[in-house]
């Protein structure tokens, strides 16, 4: 088959290797019908993450077919249509059992793409099928469904139940890439009284519009807590969701909130920030971080299922998999293209 | 009537000043009868708390007897015998609706020896008496109550309750001051596994297991992340509570909690710390801060009453109020006199 295959800081390639193979008895074996390319694919190409070693399939995020299953797999059958999640899940650990799947104990956590081969291929082996991935209901799109793989529920669990928004609330949310968006898009499901977008690029924030957004500010031109102080009385953000990952925008998001409000870091961060204690000690705030643990899936495709959540809004751009660099290309020059999330399809 | 007056870092008196009186209808004046000093009088006088100004009284720590109340205290009566708590609360304003006392918008929060003269005098002018004060229980010492004017709701509601402490934790208390030792008795009351006590002080570790720890680091010889790490399988303490208040304490506590567990920041800093945001967006925390509210004291009142918190504990030397120079000196220099509460009385 073919697949994207990582050789080390900045070279990838669309690449002939073999096929897939049950390794443990609870492994599927899933042909690959949409995949995605995430933020952090890209982080990886930059040898941000060295866990991803010379000749390591690519991407966490798939729907697809399943074509073999393991003798252990009891749920997941052959030719079932299925989300494949960004975290594979063990379903036994201390984690597991406590719905923290993202911190399994027993092998999973974030693998795909990342300690084992991923999902930016033809074929791909997911362990753990019966806790790793999710039936495709009836009357949605392998795009809409995609879109559940790591994005949607990273804002919704991360940055929206992190930080615990509320109805009425005033909740700021910076950084409009995908991410960002996807937290926006959850928020507006708890009726807050304003979401408020900040980013430095005003096509982002158009987007952020699109998604939700009642006011946006350009932090390049404009002061974003001094708006979102205009907007509550002198007294902040409920919560503010951190959607960049680097430490400016980290510590703005612990000006914007309110004594007593919440900061829910999602971004993927390289480098420490400064938590201005001398200030915030005495302010009751709660500052969270996570990786996503995907136990909101059900939920969020019931959402997608009923319409609640527009989840093909996300997707600017189509190819088909044979076209994985250029899909690379066009998602990493963003800035240029608009695109938001670039989805390749089984021709 | 005679007060300990602020004169600038460094400099206090035991000095004659005018009674205080009725100024808002909502004043009570109380009589000290037990009166107390707490770390952060000591902060005041090296002048890290700019608001405190020459020719205040200190001290925000108080239990006494009502001696008037303006005409627009409805509960609180002459002849009461109270517990004056460190914050003030307007009852009207939208944080106290929602028992954040501490944030107080009304005029209230921690005023008493900060903003407006305290505790430390013959009598103080308590403002919004019904919402800011308590009526002693019978059976009960007033040194015993005095605990609760701040340290013991303090370590319960900042460290204990932020931090989430439940059945079969690890709980690292890293500093065992008055504060420390308020938060091990309040954890004890959740049946933790493990209460374990870091500090640079045999001393105030050998106190540390008098108030429940089973578990004492001295950080200076030992490592403490080791220790704990030995104690949960690898993983790290489920909650950390940080009682010191220096940017070191607060990142070891973050060193030290497992994947999915809560920093609870009790220490008053004076300086930024470093958020290792690299190793912590992936592993699901939670960081609180706070300054206390006061919403635990009727509980806490009723688990003094019932002998289920031994507040006495905490007293360690006793004065007559015209002692409060000597006080001072005693627990200001608490490294070599074991000085956990002095507590002065009325003679």
């Amino acid at each position: 088959m073919f697949a994207v295959i990582y050789h080390g800081p900045g070279n990838k390639a669309w690449e002939e290797v073999p096929d897939p193979q049950i390794i443990d008895d609870t492994d599927a074996i899933v042909r690959v019908d949409a995949v995605t390319i995430c933020g952090t694919d890209l982080h990886i190409l930059k040898g941000d993450v060295p866990a991803v070693t010379d000749g390591r399939i690519l991407g966490h995020e798939a729907v697809g077919t399943v074509e073999r299953v393991g003798a252990g797999v009891k749920n997941v059958k052959v030719g079932d249509h299925v989300l494949v999640s960004c975290i594979t899940a063990c379903g036994a650990c201390r984690y597991c059992r406590e719905g923290m799947y993202g911190q399994c104990l027993g092998g999973g956590g974030w693998i795909l793409g990342h300690k084992i081969n991923g999902t930016q291929a033809e074929k791909v082996r997911v362990p753990f099928a019966d806790t790793s991935t999710y039936l495709v209901p009836e009357g949605v799109s392998d795009e809409e469904v995609l879109m559940l793989a790591d994005i949607l529920p990273t804002g919704y669990e991360v940055g929206v139940l992190n930080g615990a928004v509320r109805p009425g609330d005033t909740v700021a949310v910076v950084g409009s890439g995908p991410i960002g968006l996807a937290a926006i898009m959850g928020a507006k499901l708890f009726s807050p009284a304003h979401v408020v977008a900040i980013d430095l690029a005003d096509s982002r924030l158009e987007a952020a519009k699109r998604f939700g957004a009642d006011v946006v500010v350009n932090a390049s031109k404009e002061d974003a807590v001094a708006v979102v102080k205009e907007l509550t009385g002198g007294l902040g953000a409920d919560t503010a969701i951190e959607a960049v990952g680097v430490p400016a925008s980290f510590e703005q998001c612990a000006e914007l909130i309110r004594p007593g409000g919440r900061v829910a870091n999602v971004g993927v961060h390289g480098a420490p920030a400064s938590l201005h204690l001398e200030d915030l000690w005495i302010k009751n705030v709660t500052i969270t971080t996570g990786l996503v643990d995907t136990y909101s899936t059900p939920t969020l495709l019931r959402l997608v299922t009923s319409r609640q959540l527009e989840s093909a809004k996300f997707v600017t751009h189509h190819f088909a998999l044979e076209q994985f660099m250029e899909a690379y290309d066009v998602f990493a020059r963003a800035a240029e293209t608009s695109a938001l999330k670039v989805v390749l399809q089984r021709s």
